[in-house]
């Protein structure tokens, strides 16, 4: 392992939507990215044994496997990438880490703040391994231009962070999944959405977050229709993702996930936050929303319309100054923008997995990311940060995120 | 007074931004809306002695004066409108329906609890007089249309509540106005922007706020350059809405009001909800928003694009489903709008004022208003959910609105 | 006449949709602009005899006429406002001059061509009266912002002008009012909204239309309802900005206007452009838009969001370029804001006509106003073009603006 | 040939921007969606002996060549894909044809009428033979839902439409790459950006432009910089798509295409349209635009935010109405969008592609694509409409389309 200089082979972990997500990121980041070392589609790895045969083929992963474990120890992989469900991210991962692979884990890092502690004790005690978590939005060049600009001092002084999540597809016709189980998911939108604002403005504000001072942990859907084919719903095969799955005839189980989770927050550096996720915001498909107000400038992001980032330059002439629709596709100006096409041809959402894919093999290869990659010892950040705002929402009291570390 | 059959003889105190505000409304009422009563603007009370009576020319009151007692006192004047700091609300406000007048008081209600409350027991025992508070953005006809989706049931059961109302004024480079005194404002943004928008939420929604679940209450800048002429500008001659005083050379005072206020709540009927108000938000000129997500639908609303409402229908097709931007100008359709231009011959700050004043002249004739009008008890309710959220903010801890009723 | 110092004494001819603008322009104008002169509402005409003593009661002009002649006649008045419809404007402008007032006229100059010439030649005779024509778009601050702009040099060599004013009133349900009737108002959408915009085009890049190389004429909807009350209707009195009169049981006349027309055209500095002016633009209000694209920079705007210029500088740091979006209600650099409320305090469509009105006020004062000013000189320019334009659009054939001349 | 139950062995020629957009959407096509037939990489065709087998090597077709007559000879071969410059279409296309394969050939269909027409000739003499053109943004899903919409009726008659496509890209400072040679593209903006509008337009009302009314061919820029490396430039091998090349040292060449084309028409069913394709539209990165008004709605659309479609439905309730932004990413009912992610997880550019590689596979095999199709004959009339567009221009008259048949 290490620097080498043949092909990065790499071991996926998941079938569903993440296993497409990712197995459509490593199909194409060689042809898009000019990269130092070359990728290999090695093996696949999931449950069903008829399924993964077939998913394996129609991407291209040269093996197909039902067993992680049997993945983990064949010598030949270079870097595990582990798209599964939460609640066994950290027995992948760190069974990787002590095989002595790169791991590249879905966020959030774990489903319990334990799970994630034990995965960061791992990734500090393996120093020749690297590990990478797959916080996707990072990397759509909106988002990392704007963390650019706050890097560079343009905002000035931080004042203001306003994140939001906002999904709908949590109402009461939505049946019992697998994302409504707390001991498979975790936490129902608070993982799934707060992790991704959190790291998000921690990212782009390059600060962290000291506390929590106020939470709300919300469940307005309690029971739910169990799925006809309950049994592989509830285990974790069906997804969102795919076609909803049919609500049976009458039977209801409970939800054990809040559907949204709401927090304040202060930062070290004096920024005072809002977050929230939720799946229940009806009208907002994908709206994954930041804005950061500083002393010299402003910044606005809207994942609905990716391609775009909004800056507002406080220092420019009077007459003239308002915000700026920045269309983030310029090949000599903007993150990952010369991997792809022509001004304004625009991205979707895939495209934020391809950037970290070219990413992750450059850092394997020695070199640099385009803007910083989240590891697990970053992660774990975002986690104590989720975990403070929940056990501020549940004892209805400030939170030190220092609490967890 | 009554409901008698002249003209409403109105006494304006207040000259600054609100006193051009109301002047305006009181000019134009007459002239756009079908009233059953006159409006007379009979008398203007400010504290200057030169410019009061300059200003009653400049818009046609045909008296000056520049003691408040004296108007209240003036037993021609059927509505008192009172349009000064908050901080002398509550003994303009109590003379004036001690004197059996109707009262029209800028809001919020007070700069303190004890005023507010004051005020509205004063209104309970004064039953012949009504009272109304300006919470103009009720009667945008965006937001009075929202009310009315809502209030139809169109929305079904709500979720979520998300106010903000961003402006960036408040810089550093910005002198200690009377805006930041907290003995003459009560509070800063909180009183001034965070009452617009609880006032709107509470509006809207129809519900009324139980608990504050946690709060930030900041002054991000603590120290303000004192204005020349600055013995005026503390005592609150001084307004942001004049041209901005200059700094002095180098005499700094204490700014003694919060620049932002975060709080996170609960409606009575289980929606979840954030609010910020913050005079930082760089970009933000006068960004009044609201969003609020129900079972069966959403509306959004933004302040700087005031003639559009935001309205998402869950219950059409779904393949032509989405946010419909409605121009709120449809004379036959929408509130208010018969009154003013053809279709899309926006409106502008002003004319909420404008349209509140036709209400008001309603009431007192004993109809209607074209959507529900905040009179002191209303507006009461408004200043427990203020002071919720600061105790919440200053004792860190969740704090249900019922303790001060 | 001239420069004299008292009150400038306003008289109206009209009272329908443009009486009541011009009236509420009049009557706030001095309450918000400070001006070298006092402005006295001195008398209205209207036609009717009973609704106009009413009118002038309304908006306080102090005397009522019904002959237009005698109030041209009238010694005391300084200027004649011409708020009539267009086939009128000729001879009422032309008496006015030859009495010796200044004339300020609704737009389009004219009706006809003839008319319009005549109208240009009676202002060069009479060269101490001063000739306004009511183009109210200019004074929208966020076009006179753009104006501005361009003049500076900052778009560099102007390429393209996209220029579209889109109504949707004009369906097959609008009956045939007086707007529909080719006598009395001259043309449909063309004089009506593309006098509009062809203004707006050379207000803002100061460049001359030589050429229309092309142009549809085009009436979708040849038969309309007959109004109840026909007559009156078919006279003028009838109005769009008035509720919409009932069409009668099945009688229906002839359409003698345009619906639409759209043209191509060639400015002196080499620009080209498109035009296109219709009421049958279904889904949109008002959208008078333009679009100014040059070798450095370039402009847009929409007057349904009408307090926002975009503005797109192509010469600054490329990283960060993009679409600015201006609200241009900052009291201390844009053009009128300072007159208003304080910032993002939105203003409307009736805000046009009182700037436009201060600016009268000031150039009969001998000052000057805030930007350039459309006299009946550079009106006939205007009118040139839409009569090239429907040359254009009958022979078929490419026309030159200087055929006109 | 013909609906054969293997895989579809495709053969591409072109290897610059269009190279890769069609690689990759082989690549992903079978991926992502279900399809009848496989498909084949299975040779790619270049003219450099060297990036010519690199190409093929990184995008995994199986065999590269650099004589596009001995892949249309390869018997292997199901599918021409042809994606080279305009001048050579007709060549390889109708090579392609006589050599019974089927044939894919990029926008527009060709740099003059007569090759156009030779190519419609062939394809109608091949009667085995599928063609299809790449007009990828038919199969963005907004513009197909566009289409959908339309063509249930909804929208009524059609009274207008306005098609602009707006790129900024060709400034001074562009180098003359083969696209400003008339000898190699045919025309500048016009066959490039007018051809997409024009079969926008065609596509989604269902209906044919009749005549060309008026016309503006523009070139602002007459002379450009030569590149350095010049002979390939000016053969072709340079591309926008790449990194600009750099200009050289002083010398200038003749531009031979137009930078602008504006024109005027009219619709078989009535409506009156405008076009315009510009590479000189500042600020405009990538604005296909197209809005069309109807008696019952109305629809608008702008590739910048691809993902929304804008429908306004005239026929609702009045209350609130108005236009609805549809983000056209719900798998259930939208179209392409269930091959894709869940909803708003957006798409971008190179999906268009995709989705139409789909389409293509499923017509080979016998079935039909998701919405409407243009083969050679259809593209034939997009081609008599740019014919009709520049004659119109030159000799400045109308033109009728049916002059070109």
């Amino acid at each position: 392992m290490g620097e080498g200089s043949g092909a990065v082979r790499v071991g996926l972990i998941g079938t569903k939507f993440m296993g497409r997500a990712h197995s459509n990121a490593w199909l194409k980041v060689g042809r898009f990215f000019d990269l130092p070392r070359a990728v290999e589609m090695h093996a696949v790895c999931g449950r069903d044994k008829i399924e993964t045969p077939a998913f394996a083929q129609k991407w291209g992963w040269r093996h197909a496997l039902t067993d992680w474990r049997a993945m983990i120890a064949d010598g030949e992989i270079d870097l595990i990438d582990v798209g599964t469900p939460n609640d066994v991210h950290a027995e992948q991962s760190i069974a990787a880490l002590e095989a002595g692979k790169h791991v590249a884990c879905e966020k959030p890092l774990a489903g319990t703040l334990a799970d994630a502690r034990a995965m960061r004790d791992a990734a500090r005690k393996s120093r020749k391994c690297r590990t990478f978590v797959w916080f996707n939005y990072r990397r759509c060049p909106a988002v990392a231009l704007a963390q650019r600009i706050v890097a560079s001092g343009r905002l000035g002084r931080i004042y203001h962070v306003r994140a939001a999540y906002l999904q709908e597809w949590g109402g009461p016709d939505t049946p019992l999944v697998w994302r409504f189980k707390g001991d498979v998911a975790g936490s129902g939108a608070h993982g799934d959405l707060n992790a991704h604002i959190i790291d998000m403005a921690r990212f782009i504000t390059g600060d962290e977050i000291t506390e929590v001072v106020g939470a709300i942990e919300e469940t307005f859907i309690t029971h739910r229709m169990i799925p006809e084919g309950a049994g592989a719903a509830i285990k974790g095969s069906a997804d969102r993702g795919a076609a909803k799955p049919q609500a049976g005839k009458g039977r209801k189980g409970r939800s054990t996930v809040d559907d949204a989770v709401l927090f304040l927050a202060r930062f070290k550096g004096g920024a005072v936050a809002s977050f929230e996720a939720t799946r229940l915001a009806t009208g907002n498909k994908n709206r994954n929303t930041i804005e950061i107000n500083g002393e010299r400038g402003a910044i606005r992001f809207d994942f609905e319309r990716m391609n775009e980032l909004m800056y507002y330059d406080a220092t420019g002439e009077a007459a003239t100054r308002g915000w700026t629709t920045i269309m983030c596709t310029d090949a000599a100006n903007h993150p990952y923008a010369a991997a792809w096409w022509p001004d304004a041809h625009v991205l979707g959402y895939e495209h934020g997995f391809v950037n970290m894919a070219a990413d992750i093999i450059r850092m394997i290869a020695g070199g640099q990311p385009e803007v910083p990659m989240p590891d697990f010892e970053d992660a774990f950040r975002t986690q104590c940060v989720l975990e403070a705002a929940i056990v501020s929402a549940r004892q209805r009291r400030p939170v030190e995120v220092r609490e967890f570390k």
